[in-house]
């Protein structure tokens, strides 16, 4: 996530002190490795890649420490692959003694494509603290530094500003301390025969691992934090993978902890400097909790979680639920707008009662389980269904309809469809219809909504058209470089950049990790 | 000083280590205190200034916590007076959660002409590792921030480069722990009765001050070093005020340590990482050791640091000797330049000849402190002055004239009046002509020469003169806004930079602080 939503500083929210106390419990290690780079590179034209960028390896990495840098010169190291950690180098300088400090700038990045980009031409709304760059006087030499701040990146960019006409700049020992939460113990990985799945779950796991830190966060290079709808895909990923169910308890914890006044989850909590919820409410994101927390008991019962967070889970719905008129129909306004995607170019309000649909159906089970009184949540439920049914969905276009003007779009066939709203038969009907008369998809740019859409193909029993969806979407991000998978991506427009710039882009993002998930439950 | 010379990595030298470990039993204390910010400032236009441009208050200090910036806001902090020290400042966010690093810059500026000349447009040969900026990243507010370096300043521009649409910045409890190692415990300030001339000694004391460091720094702000030529004027200027002989001593022992193979003391050495002496040799710079140390017995008679240092200074004249002629005349090569000033543009022979001529006249009083055999070098002595007397002064002109072309330039006479090879008499004529005929002063940028001249008009009885030319010239330094006195200063040109922009300039520079010693030795 990276959207700003409404600025509102006179939202209440409470502090439950007992459930941030087991937030905390859950606090998990970091792990760390040391990697050291594996080349030094130039940037060079690649018509394949991202932005038409490449590197190209010029100098092997043990020439490093013989290569002496003045004014204006740079290198770039390659680690070799994506690095989530603190990065330290050894400088020292060569020639006459250091009659003038060294002043460096160090510039980390994801992918090539951001090397060719300059930060001071930046301009757009989204924060140029993002950019990571750092410039950096250095007094006296030899010195170790070491960089306090952690970096996401496979790149760094060294560029000697200055030092003086009578010396110059010498590194040694590159290194960066990687950090993950995330623990291999449990790890199994499955056999994949498919080469080019393979590789689309490698990447995948990849970045699940690199966005696995103190919390799930949705982009360790940029927002580095928890955000409700990129936390119930990652932890549907990590049960396929790492199964490290306490990092899932505690981001559960933190969400329950920090309720707004009227009881709803906000979009996202900050943990630093203390734990503070963000002023931000979307309709589904706090649905999600329910799901999350459904998806959780699926995985591994847990009555002790369930009944801590059951009564909040209770809440969202209730609130969701006094949106629901009498004949089933789901209203929403702009005080609680429903996110489905980045995209507002489309009609939200099918996908979005959908994902009450959705949701409701895991409260139900939630609420089996706490053996509470269901019944009124099941006469919803089919209200619900039932509207959608007769007023949602057009049998002559054999499409779900969203919206005044009755539009057609991706989102609400794909909600309606991992809702189960129709039966099999017609799920599969209005998926191939989808793909027969909607794909390419056009208008979405986020591996998030891509989830859904490759799930709906799963779930309505089209595995062929899934894959080929895999392939086409997280398979060409790889193509272009990706080590792993990036918070935007639109086929049609590969070099497409939400915020006018690669260099603010987020190239590492949780909410793209999800293949490792799809190929384990329908593949394997 | 600020030139680079020749760059030569194949200069030897010797490391004594028996007077290492004697400067380094003088290594001072630096003391520190803290200072906060006077008044919040503005840049604003006055004519009267440096470059035209000076401060206004806009906002009261206690109003800072108040101050709500976003991005590319700033604020400017005045405190009050020049400061050497470390910066610290509290940093807090206004508004909704912090969901973005911030990212500020802080510029460090002496005058407020700096405030107005950008970094990015400097593309001097000087370094711009210089120039007192830092970009910095803060992940987590409110935070704490010290900056490691020490920085030379009176005013601090802080710029919020960005924090997000969501949350402004907010700063507090600016402060910096100012550092020097002058201790005021012997200090004497004589009654001035001239209010300018009391102003001009403040300043110079505060100068001074400022420089007075783990060693004597040239600059705080720039070079931050030890050089001789500057030492020999902080000496003078220090039996005058703070009379803190440790620090010379100190310095003395790491000039006297460092010599070259053939026995040459640098122009200047490091103490950072370790005792390092630059590869630089200046001809007046090596003889200017002997002058420090007799100037040194003279203030108080040391018989270990004579008797330590005697040796070193003898080699310094011995090699001085070796460049004179039989018939007395000195023959200086590009491999040993004499410095007199940073101007390239008039000739130094003659210049040259005076300062072998006034060190040597220093010399023998230690030789014969020593007991050593001075014949020698009285006879030397004779014929340099007799040389000078008989060939380098015209007497139809009534100046002395140097180099082949015979050219007459100020220089010369200052120097041949500061080494009395003429009788009082002579020397006041020759002065007196200096003021009539080539006053006023051009092509000199540096209170370094400046000094010369005003000292050659005392010493030829010319008080009045003196006195004009010091508040012609350290006075009008404080008409334009100087706290501390300048590196370079020349009066016809008021805004020039040797460096082409004044964030490279130096505006503390010890070698200007000599109003102090020129007034206790010949006003008080």
């Amino acid at each position: 996530m990276a959207f700003t939503f409404q600025i509102n500083d006179e939202v209440k929210f409470k502090h439950d002190e007992r459930l941030l106390n087991k937030a905390k419990l859950y606090k998990p290690t970091i792990h760390q490795e040391t990697i050291t780079p594996k080349s030094i590179v130039e940037l060079v034209e690649n018509s394949r890649q991202l932005e038409g960028w490449g590197v190209k390896d010029t100098q092997d990495i043990t020439d490093l420490p013989d290569i002496k840098l003045k004014r204006d010169q740079k290198i770039v190291l390659d680690f070799g692959d994506h690095e989530v950690g603190k990065f330290s180098i050894d400088i020292n300088s060569a020639g006459s003694p250091m009659d003038a400090p060294l002043f460096i700038k160090l510039k980390f990045a994801e992918m090539p494509a951001e090397l060719k980009h300059k930060s001071e031409d930046y301009d757009g709304w989204l924060s140029k603290s993002w950019i990571q760059e750092e410039y950096i006087h250095l007094d006296v030499l030899p010195t170790h530094l070491e960089l306090s701040r952690r970096y996401s990146f496979r790149y760094i960019e060294i560029t000697v500003i200055d030092t003086s006409p009578k010396w110059q700049a010498v590194f040694s020992n590159p290194q960066v301390q990687s950090e993950t939460s995330a623990s291999t113990k449990d790890l199994s990985i499955p056999a994949i025969n498919d080469h080019e799945l393979d590789n689309i779950y490698q990447v995948g796991l990849k970045t699940l691992q690199d966005c696995m830190q103190d919390v799930f966060e949705d982009g360790p290079k940029r927002d580095r934090r928890l955000w409700i709808g990129d936390l119930r895909l990652q932890a549907l990923a990590n049960y396929a993978t790492f199964k490290d169910i306490g990092l899932i308890k505690r981001c559960l914890y933190l969400f329950g902890a920090m309720t707004a006044e009227d009881g709803r989850i906000p979009a996202n909590v900050f943990t630093q400097p203390n734990n503070i919820p963000d002023d931000t409410f979307l309709f589904d994101y706090s649905l999600f909790f329910i799901s999350i927390l459904d998806d959780f008991q699926r995985f591994q019962a847990d009555e002790e979680l369930l009944r801590d967070l059951y009564p909040i889970a209770k809440k969202q719905m209730d609130v969701a639920l006094d949106k629901v008129q009498d004949n089933g129909e789901l209203i929403l306004d702009d005080s609680y707008p429903v996110f489905i995607d980045w995209s507002n170019d489309f009609d939200k309000n099918t996908a979005g009662q959908a994902v009450l649909i959705y949701t409701l159906r895991q409260f139900i089970h939630l609420a089996d389980m706490m053996k509470d009184n269901v019944g009124g949540y099941s006469q919803k439920l089919n209200k619900l269904i039932s509207y959608s049914q007769s007023e949602l969905f057009d049998e002559k276009k054999g499409f779900f309809v969203s919206g005044p003007q009755r539009e057609v779009n991706i989102p609400s066939q794909v909600w309606m469809v991992l809702a189960h709203v129709m039966d099999d038969r017609l799920n599969k009907q209005i998926m191939q219809r989808t793909v027969d008369e909607l794909f390419p998809v056009t208008g979405i740019a986020t591996p998030y909504m891509y989830h859904h859409v490759t799930q709906a193909l799963f779930e309505a029993g089209m595995k062929d058209e899934a894959i080929k969806l895999m392939k086409g979407y997280w398979g060409q991000m790889i193509s272009l470089g990706a080590d792993t998978y990036w918070e935007a991506f639109e086929p049609a427009k590969p070099d497409y950049s939400p915020y006018g710039s690669p260099i603010l882009n987020s190239y590492c993002h949780a909410w793209s990790c999800t293949p490792v998930y799809l190929i384990q439950k329908y593949l394997i």
